[in-house]
C-alpha cells in the first residue's frame, strides 16, 4: 500500500471536510501543499490542518514533484483548468462535484484524464455514507427486489460562499449545487447500468433575491421504468436535511443521514457551541451526528479513492459518473424550460442494457393473480384479472 | 345538540371503519340501517355493530322516514346514484372518497345536493386526524411563515376489494384510491382559498397485471407559486405508508401517521393477531398505531360533520372540495397522458385568489441581502446581490 | 345508556382536562356544575367550558340533586373528605390520582365507596392512553409471551400549582405526583393479579429548595419474579418525557407518548403559541402530539367509567387500584428511608396468587439448552448446561 | 507517526471486531501474529483476515520480537496470565473488557504494568462509539448542566461461545459481560473523577438454565449525588439495544446506538443475509447500522489508544478504568446479595473528590424560587418557599 502525497486546491467548507478526513484516524496518507489565491487563506490553512507547505500558483500545486494526487476542492468554474493542469503534470485528479457547470465541460474533463491515462476520481461524499454504502449492498443483494423508486431529498437553509449564488460561475442554482448528490444517489440504488433516459423537473426561485433555482424537484425515468426522484431546496428551515428512500417490489429503505440518527439532544444553551453543519440552533432539542466526516462518507470515499488507486482498479464514482450526473442536469433545465420530458443526451453510454422490471404475475388456474390475502379466519382471498374478459374478480379459498 | 339516525349504505371495510367509529365513546348519533346488496352480508354487519335494521334496497335505504343522515361507503360507480336518491328525499348526505370518478360526475352531485339544498360532507378523513387538524392550525397560525411545499405519500400494499383495481368501476388506479388523499391533505396546508393551476404527473403500472396505473407521482403548482407533491404506490412493501411534510419559510413539519409514531413491538410471533390495517407480518418488529380510528381521522371527522350540520354551518371538508380534487385527478391524467403540466380546469372557483409567496427581500445598503450568517467567531457575514451590477458579493461586518 | 350529569370539583389543570375530555365529540354526559373554594375561578370555569352552575360550597357541590356523577380534582388532602361528601350523597365518585396520600387514607376512601355500595372510578389516565390500552391488550394475549421487566418514565420540568410542591398537603413528592402512574403502569403490563412483593427506591431532592423528593428510581419485585421500574423527575428539561417499555421472554414494546410520536415541528419562533403541555420552548424543533386530550388517556378513561358505571361493572382502574398504589409508594419511601427492600404492606389482597416465570428449558439429549443459534453456514450452535456436571458446553449440529 | 506491529490473542467474535477495526481504512498499523488454543482456528483467522503468522503458545506469541503490542481477545479468566506474559515482555498491552473477573484480579493487571512501565489501554469500545464521544464532550462543555442521572441499556439474546455462560470462567453473568459497557458509560458521563460511593442492585436468573445472574438493574451513587443506572440482560428479543441517556440540570441526551440510527429496512426475505450483530431475523422490519465495526466504537477506541501510545500520554480508558469498573462490579454482587447499598471498595482512589450537585436556589424578595413559569397571558408565576415558614406560596407578577 502506498504513501499517497496529496495537494488540496481550495481552503473553503469542502476543503477543511477534505482534510479532516484524510488526516483522520493512523492514515499513512498526507496532505503536503495547499492552494489558495489567498496567501492569508493558505497560510491559516496550513496552521489549522497542519500542513507543511501553501502556494498561490495553481500550476505550481498541480505541477509540485513532491506530489502524487491532486484534491481539487475549488468553485465549479475552476475545475476544468485545475483538472487539466494535473493531468498534463500526470498527478491523480480526486475532483469534488459536480465535476462540470455542463455536461459539455465534464465531458472535457473526462477527455483529459483518460488521453492522459491518470487516475480521476469523483468525489461524491453522499454515496459514501456508511448508510449508503451498506444500503446500496442490500439493494445488490435482492433485499428489496426490483427498484421501483428512489427518493433523495437534500435541503439546508442555503450555501456559505458567494460564488454558489452566482449561476455564471455555478452553473446553475440549487440543481446544480444539492441536485448532484441525489441524482448519483438514485443512480447507485437503480444501478449504474441503467441508463437514465428522461427528466421532469420543476424550479422555481421562491425565495432568495438571485436569478438561479433555489427549489426543485424533479424525476429522472430510468430504462427498466424506475423513477428517481429528488427534491433539493436552499430555504429549508431546521438544518440539514439528508434523506434517502428506495422502494422495491420486496421491500423497502428509509435513511436519515443528518437530522434524525438516534441523538437526540435538549439544551436550555446557557452553554452553547458548534452542534452540526448547517444547524440553525444552540438550543432547544438538536440533533447532532456521531462524527460527521464519517456520516458524510467523506472517510470511506478517500478509502475507496486511494484503495482503487493502489489498486489500478476504478472506483466507485469516476469521472464517466460526473459527466453522466452532468448529463442528467442538463436535462433539468431542459424540461424545467420546455414543461415536458426532456431526454438525457449522453454521447457515450458506457452502462450497457437494462430490461424493464419484471412482470410476469403468478397464475391462479390460467388467470393473472393481482393479490392474495389472508382474512382474519384463515381463508385465503385471491384477486385476479380473468384472462379473457379482462374483468378483475376475487374468490375465496380453503385455509392452507 | 341533535342525536342523528344514520343509514350505512356498504358494509365494506370503509363501512367497518365508519360505524366503528360512529358507535364509539359516549356518542348519541346512532347508525340505524345498513344497505348491502347482499341479505348476508348486511345481516353480518347488524351483527358485527349492532345495527337495528339492513336492507338490499338502495331507495329503501334513502328514503327511509327514521332516518335523517345517509353515510356512502359504496364503489365509485355508485356514488351518483346514492347522492341523488339521499338529496331527492331531503336526508343529509355524508359521501365517501373520491366523490366522484371524474370531475362531470362529482359536479353533477355538488349540483344536486345544492339544488336539494341538504347537508352534503366530503368524508376525506386523513385531513382529520389529530395530527393533521395539529398541524394545519399551526400552518394557519404562521409557524412555518408561507408555505413552499407540501410532501403526501400514501403508500401500501394494494386494496382489498376488486373494485378498487378496476379501472371502470373506479375511474382509474391507485391516483383515484390514493392521489384523493394526498390532494386534500396538499390543499388544506397551502389553503383551500389557494388555486391549484397546473398539474404534472408521472404514472406507471410496474407491479401488477392490470391496466390502471398503480404507481404515481404528481406536482401540484397552486397560484402562490407553492408545490403539493403526492407520491402514491399499491406495491409498497412493509405495511400502510402515511406521512406528510410541509416546508415554510420559517419552518417545517413531519408527520408520519401510521408506521412510526412512537409504539414499536418486536415479538418472535408465537402469539399472532391483528396487528393493523395492511399490515404485512404478524412477528418481528411491528408498528401498531394506539388506536387506527382516532389515528385515521375517522372520530373528527363525523365530529365536524354533525357539528356542523347541527350548527347550519360548512364542514372542513364539502362536496364542493370533494369537487375540487376530481379537477386536479382528472389533469394528473391528462399530464400523465401528454408528458407535460396540464391545467387544473374548475368551473367554478369559489377561493378568491392568492399572492405570489412574498419575496421583498432585507437590505443591505441598499443591496437585496441573499443570506446573513453568524460565523464562528462571532461576526456576522452577508451575502448580498449588487442592486446595479447583480454580482453576489459578501462582507463580515463587526459582532453584534 | 344513561346520560351522566356531573360535578367537577377543582379548577385546576386537571379540572380543565377532564372536562375538555368530557366535552369532547358527541358525547351525551354534561358537566352541570363545577366547585371551586373561589367564586371567581368558579365563573371562570364555566365561562371556559359553557359550565351552567358553580358553587363555593364541597358539601353542596356532592349534595346536588341534579347532579348523578362527582369527579375529583382537587389537591390530595382533600380527596378524603370528596369521597366521603360523595358517598354519602350516594353519588358514584371518580377520583384523580393519587388517590390518598397513604396507604391509610386510601383504605379509609375505599372503605367509604364500599359502604355506601356508590360506583367508584380511579382516573390513571395515562394505563389509558390509545397506545397503552393496545399494548396491554397485546401483552394480554401473549405477544411478549411471560412479562420480565417493565419500564415507566415519567418526568418533566416540575407541576403548576403551590400544593404539589408542599409534602403535607401532598403527602410526598415527585414519587406521589408521577411515580403513582408509573406503578399503575407497570401493574397493567405485568398484570393486575401479580403482587407487589417488595420495593427498593432511591430518592433524592437534588436540583429544587424543598424538602420533598424531586428525584427518585424504583424498582417494584412481583410475584412472578418480573421487576416493575420507575423513574422520575421534576427537573427534566425537554418538556413531558412520558414513557414506558416492557421486556418478555417473546418480545419487547417500546411506547413514547409524548416527545417522538411522529410529528416534527421547527419553527423560527416568530409566531409563537401553546404547543404542548410542559412544552419548554416555543421555537427550534418542537414535538407536539396531535389531540393531548386523547393521547394522554383522557378520553378512553371517561368513556369506560361510564360504561362500566352503566353496565354495573368495574372499570379497568377502581378504587381498590387507588389503594394498592399507594401502598406501593409507601413501601418506596420506607426504602429509601432504609437503604434496602421494604415489603407492600397490603391489607386485603384480592388479586390471588401468580405462578414464578416459567423456566422449563427445552432440553438436548437430556441437557437444558441455553441457547440455539444459527451459524451463517447454516448450521445450528446448541449451548446447554451438562445435566450432571454443571458445565456449559457447546456443539455444532447439521443444517435444518 | 509509528507502525504498531500487533498480536492478536484470540480468535472469537471480539477479535474479529478488533482486526477488522484495525484493518479498516489506510492505517498502518498491523495484524502481524495472531494466537489460537487451536491451530485450525489460527489458520482460519489468518485466511480471513490477512493476518502472516499464527501460533498456539500464549508465551510465544507474547515474546515476539516481531511485534510492540499485545491485543487481549481472550475469555476472562485468561486475562491475568495474558497481561503478565505481554507486561514481562515489555510489550504495551491492550485488554478487552471486563479486565478481571473481580476487582482483586483486575488490581493485579493493574500493578503488574504499572510495575513494568509498559503501556497499558482498556478496550471499552462503547465509550468510543462517534456518539458517546461527541456526547461527553457537550456534557463536558456544559450543555446539560450538572449530571443527575445516566442510564445506560445493554440488552441482547445472549452471548455466543460458552464460556460467558460459565460463571467461573467469566466472573459471574450478565452483570460482568454488559455490566462493565454501562458502568464505564455513566462514568464517563458524569465525570471520571466522580468518585462512585454505593451501588444498590438487583439480579435474577429469569429465563436460562443456569446459575449466573442473566438480568440485573442497578443504581450507582456517585460523589455528586448523580446517579448511574444500568439495566442488562441476556434475554433481550428483538437484536441488539444499546441505548443511553443522561439528564442534566440543563438539558438532556438520548442515545440509540444501534436499533433505531436512521436506517430502517423491510424487506420480505426472499433474499437473506448477514443483518447486524445480534440480529434475531432476515425478513420484515430491520433495523441495520450503517457500519457497525464503527458504530460500535471499535475504531475511534484503536485510534486513540495508538495515538496515546505514541504520544507518552493516557488513553481515554486505561487499566485503572477498569479497576474501577470491577469495583463497582463487585459492589453490584455484594447489594444483590444483601439487598441493600453496598460500599464500592477502591484501595486507590486517583480521582480527587467531587462537590455536591449545586442548589443555591435564585432569590424572590428573599425567597428561595422553586419554578418561574410564563403563563398564557404573559404573566409570570413565580412558586417560591417562604424563608420562614417553610411554607410553599405562588405569586403572579406582571409581564416581562
Amino acid at each position: 500500500m502506498t504513501a499517497h502525497r496529496i495537494a488540496m486546491l481550495g481552503t473553503g467548507l469542502i476543503g477543511d471536510f477534505y482534510t479532516a478526513a484524510l488526516n483522520r484516524g493512523r492514515t499513512k496518507d498526507t496532505v503536503e501543499l495547499v492552494y489558495s489565491r489567498s496567501e492569508e487563506r493558505g497560510a491559516a490553512f496550513r496552521e489549522r490542518w497542519g500542513v507543511p507547505r501553501s502556494t498561490t500558483s495553481l500550476e505550481a500545486a498541480c505541477a509540485d514533484p513532491d506530489i502524487d494526487t491532486v484534491v481539487i476542492g475549488l468553485p465549479n468554474d475552476m475545475h476544468e483548468e485545475a483538472v487539466r493542469l494535473a493531468a498534463e503534470n500526470g498527478k491523480a485528479v480526486l475532483c469534488t462535484k459536480p465535476l462540470g457547470r455542463t455536461a459539455a465541460e465534464a465531458k472535457r474533463m473526462l477527455d483529459i484524464v483518460e488521453e492522459h491515462g491518470v487516475f480521476a476520481g469523483y468525489l461524491e461524499d453522499l454515496v459514501y455514507t456508511p448508510k449508503t454504502l451498506t444500503a446500496v449492498k442490500s439493494v445488490q443483494d435482492g433485499a428489496l427486489g426490483d427498484v421501483l423508486w428512489v427518493r433523495s431529498r437534500e435541503t439546508h437553509p442555503g450555501p456559505h460562499s458567494a460564488w454558489f449564488w452566482d449561476e455564471k460561475k455555478a452553473g446553475g442554482g440549487v440543481i446544480v449545487d444539492l441536485g448532484c448528490h441525489c441524482i448519483a444517489i438514485c443512480r447507485n440504488f437503480v444501478g449504474k447500468g441503467n441508463r437514465p433516459v428522461e427528466v421532469f423537473c420543476w424550479k422555481d426561485t421562491l425565495v432568495h433575491p438571485i436569478s438561479a433555482d433555489d427549489h426543485a424537484v424533479a424525476l429522472i425515468r430510468f430504462e427498466s421504468g424506475a423513477i428517481g426522484q429528488f427534491e433539493v431546496s436552499w430555504a429549508f428551515r431546521g438544518g440539514l436535511d439528508l434523506r434517502d428512500e428506495v422502494q422495491g417490489t420486496e421491500g423497502t429503505i428509509w435513511l436519515n443521514h443528518f437530522l434524525r440518527t438516534g441523538f437526540d439532544m435538549f439544551t436550555t444553551g446557557k452553554s452553547a457551541g458548534y452542534v452540526a453543519e448547517k444547524a440553525e440552533t444552540t438550543s432547544g432539542w438538536l440533533f447532532p451526528v456521531g462524527d460527521e466526516v464519517t456520516e458524510l462518507g467523506y472517510l470511506d470515499m478517500f478509502t475507496d479513492m486511494f484503495d482503487s488507486m493502489d489498486a489500478g482498479t476504478r472506483p466507485q464514482e469516476s469521472f464517466y459518473d460526473g459527466y453522466v450526473v452532468n448529463a442528467i442536469i442538463d436535462a433539468c433545465y431542459a424540461s424545467a424550460q420546455s414543461g415536458a420530458w426532456a431526454p438525457v443526451e449522453i454521447e457515450d453510454w458506457r452502462g450497457g442494457t437494462t430490461p424493464r422490471i419484471s412482470r410476469s404475475p403468478e397464475l391462479h388456474e390460467g388467470h393473472a393473480v393481482i393479490k392474495r390475502e389472508i382474512l382474519p379466519d384463515g381463508r385465503t382471498k385471491v384477486l385476479f384479472q380473468h384472462r379473457e374478459t379482462g374483468e378483475i374478480l376475487e374468490t375465496v379459498g380453503q385455509p392452507g
